[in-house]
């Protein structure tokens, strides 16, 4: 089966394109994810978009799942491919084209996402989602997860981008959802599709808007005694009416770090909490909004605000955020990244209660988050050699999430809920919601071969899960739900 | 059966707020869109979000279909119930809560647009999608046609601003789909909900962002010696980088009858067109984009550009534009409003094969229209008394979305498809492309209760759809689309 498999795709892509040996596939065998490993059966990588919608339909025909792939930088292992096939899409890396006048960009899925805006910059054009990996993620990916970022406050999250796709169903048809003119009269099946983490096909075109790069940018550093204050800055600034074009905040942990090892000297070591906000649009506006976000974040404390207009001077005050995560990376050898969303109001509280985890737990948490939009991103860190260290970073990351669902929250800001946080679906979708989706997923993958055992709870990972949905299956006799195997 | 029905629905209601005679049920057997009608067997209007549960719940126990209907202003005939049960919202009309620091709304789905928009102006707020129904439609129908206006230019369509949505689905069960956080990790339900005509369910309670009240607002008008050079006011403004709030065109039969009926002396007579653009936003950044927007405007040939700041100046220039579809009807005693969207570029060409078809099929057409977005709206003029004259309407109609459509655009802009336009979806969706959206409306509607005949083509309106199914389905034997049928 395997040998005849390798076969046909070998045919397909060229053998070259094909690896099936282990020491091959263990480069594929972990994404962004810590601590969770899956070494696939094959990984094939198509060339074009005729060969992908070849590979599928011999996987389809094989009654073979697979798992598509980007760059593999994402952080909820939703690209593990655990003993089936693995496709990767990389080597499609074509900018399709970009048309300035109607301000739109057709790419394939491999594109890097910074790449894009490059590309597209000497038309004073940017492409707006701007994830921390952005030098190396793909747009595919970021599609996949409906990626975000620190622009994602004013500017919205991928799907807020992308017009229309050319997608390969996994049963290899091709399709096009959505289209180039805002106004459709289809069901939003384009909309479904971004962020559903590779379980309803593959994109292969992606048809993109691009924004105008802002005439203006200024950037506001503010240092705070405590995160309450910083909390208190980002609600009369977003309370005014500004629209910050990001509003990201670090905590003293990541202060410290990036002190110690980027010698950032921008950030003042001693603060609980700094305060970046980017402000871009119009001259006029953006000093008006400067002074308003100045004076507020005064009002609610901040011990000094600088401002940055010059690339070169918004650079230096970025470098501390940008470097944030690897700086705590250089003091511990092992860190997990959470993701949660909380109402921007409650961000105070739920970070007072992190530090109360943090502590219960015994493991240490840095905090460096996207405030304006209440998308926590805490760092849990630990050193993997100590034992049972994974299983108490799970815990504690587990907690987090809880506390931010009972604050009103969502268990996933930006990066997907993939095999990291499928039992936790549970916490937020009755098993009704939970069947609706799966039924919308059968509409695109009727035989369920496109990243089977991503997204929702599974029988094997989750049997809480499993249980109530074998209950509400057989409270159902009658519906499609009885027909329906969770995969 | 009947009889049961009326007399659950009514212990339900209350026996006043179920209409089963005739003479009652006439009332309810159109909606905006001329030549059409239905009567529905019974009508029912429930008072509360309880009442719709529990009369959805009774309805799938009899397994008895039912069309959701707000104010009836849809120019689809997608709220026709055709002998069966017509739901009726309009009773619903409680704003639930309004947050004007998070820019947020709820409010149940009889709820009129512009009454939104009156409650929530004293906070410097408003709900932008703007039709121009507003003062006498609903934010449920809005949701249902995923509704559009001069104003979507700027700030998308329905979907764009719709958080989330409580909703009924058509057995009885209640859920939340989408979240009033940006970022959620489940499928896009909302986005499916939202502009799917009521065959997905009942909105009970929509979650809805406002936008601040721009600072400034300023309108030009410009007049043009032909449609051309109005066509190419608005792609010079557009490629310019220039974001009007709204940018509608207006061709020299609607000026004329807005001119004899309103007098509305603001529009030339004998201009081909004019173009009405209002630009809104921070003062300087308006003044700037009115002086780019004039100078374009006269680049391409206008007459002649005025400008309008005051809030009574520029309503004067707006009447007309506002005026325009009455001001003809006053001369036609029926006219048909067709709804197709072309790309930008394509509208010079476009309007003159319009006036080619006009001629060819012997029937007045006049534009008035979204020119900034390529949402055309020609408004065919005729007498319902002349015999046969519908089926030259009719014939029209579709010639004019054919055009659309060879352009590369749309069969609806904003109006939806309705019983009007489903045998127009085999146009632009193939076979396939329905089986999936078919798939995906009986994850939400197992029984095929909701809107019935709606948005997708039947078999007794649509022959060769239907056959095209057919040989679908038997290429599919073991697919669930075998036992799709099409309702």
């Amino acid at each position: 089966m395997r040998d005849a498999l390798l076969a046909t795709l070998s045919a397909i892509v060229g053998p070259r394109w094909v690896k099936s040996r282990a020491p091959e596939l263990v480069a594929y065998d972990a994404d962004g994810l810590p601590g969770y490993r899956a070494l696939p059966t094959l990984a094939v990588f198509p060339g074009t978009r005729d060969e992908v919608v070849a590979v599928v339909r011999a996987l389809a025909t094989a009654g073979v799942s697979f798992v598509p792939r980007g760059a593999g930088t994402g952080l909820s292992g939703g690209a593990l491919a655990d003993d089936i096939v693995l496709l990767g899409l990389n080597r499609l890396t074509q900018i399709l084209r970009v048309d300035p006048v109607n301000r739109i960009a057709v790419v394939e899925p491999g594109v890097v996402n910074a790449k894009l805006s490059r590309a597209v910059a000497k038309h004073g054009l940017q492409y707006a989602p701007d994830p921390s990996s952005q030098s190396v993620c793909t747009i595919g990916g970021n599609v996949a997860e409906n990626a975000g970022g620190p622009h994602c406050l004013k500017y919205g999250v991928t799907s807020n981008h992308v017009l229309a796709l050319e997608v390969v169903l996994p049963d290899g048809t091709v399709t096009t959802l959505g289209s180039e003119l805002d106004e459709t009269p289809e069901l939003d099946l384009r909309g479904v599709f971004i962020g559903s983490e590779g379980t309803l096909g593959i994109a292969t075109a992606i048809t993109l808007r691009l924004l105008r790069t802002p005439e203006t940018v200024a950037v506001l550093l503010a240092d705070f005694a405590s995160m309450e204050a910083a909390g208190e800055a980002v609600r009369l600034i977003t309370g005014a009416g500004v629209l910050p074009a990001g509003m990201e905040m670090m905590d003293n942990p990541c202060i410290q770090a990036v002190d110690d090892f980027f010698g950032v000297d921008e950030y003042p070591r001693e603060a609980a909490a700094v305060l970046l906000i980017e402000l871009d649009g119009h001259p006029l506006e953006v000093k008006e909004s400067v002074e308003i976000a100045s004076r507020l974040c005064l009002e609610a404390g901040a011990g000094a605000v600088r401002e940055a207009w010059s690339e070169e001077a918004r650079a230096r005050l970025w470098k501390g955020r940008k470097s944030a995560i690897s700086a705590l990376g250089r003091q511990f050898p092992s860190y997990y990244l959470q993701d949660g969303v909380v109402p921007r109001t409650a961000l105070p509280g739920v970070l007072a209660a992190i530090d109360r985890l943090s502590v219960e737990h015994g493991l240490a948490v840095a905090n460096v988050f996207h405030a304006g939009d209440g998308n926590l991103h805490p760092l849990i860190l630990y050193r993997a050699s100590e034992e049972g260290v994974n299983e108490r970073v799970k815990a504690l990351g587990g907690a987090i999430l809880r506390l931010c669902i009972d604050a009103g929250g969502s268990i996933s800001g930006e990066h997907g809920v993939g095999s990291d946080k499928r039992c936790y679906m549970d916490w937020m979708f009755s098993p009704e919601d939970q069947a609706t989706m799966q039924l919308v997923r059968r509409a695109f993958d009727p035989q369920g071969l496109a990243n089977p055992g991503k997204l929702f709870p599974t029988p094997r990972s989750c049997g809480e899960s499993h249980r109530r949905w074998q209950e509400l299956k057989s409270d159902h006799p009658n519906s499609s739900l009885a027909t329906l195997e969770v995969v």
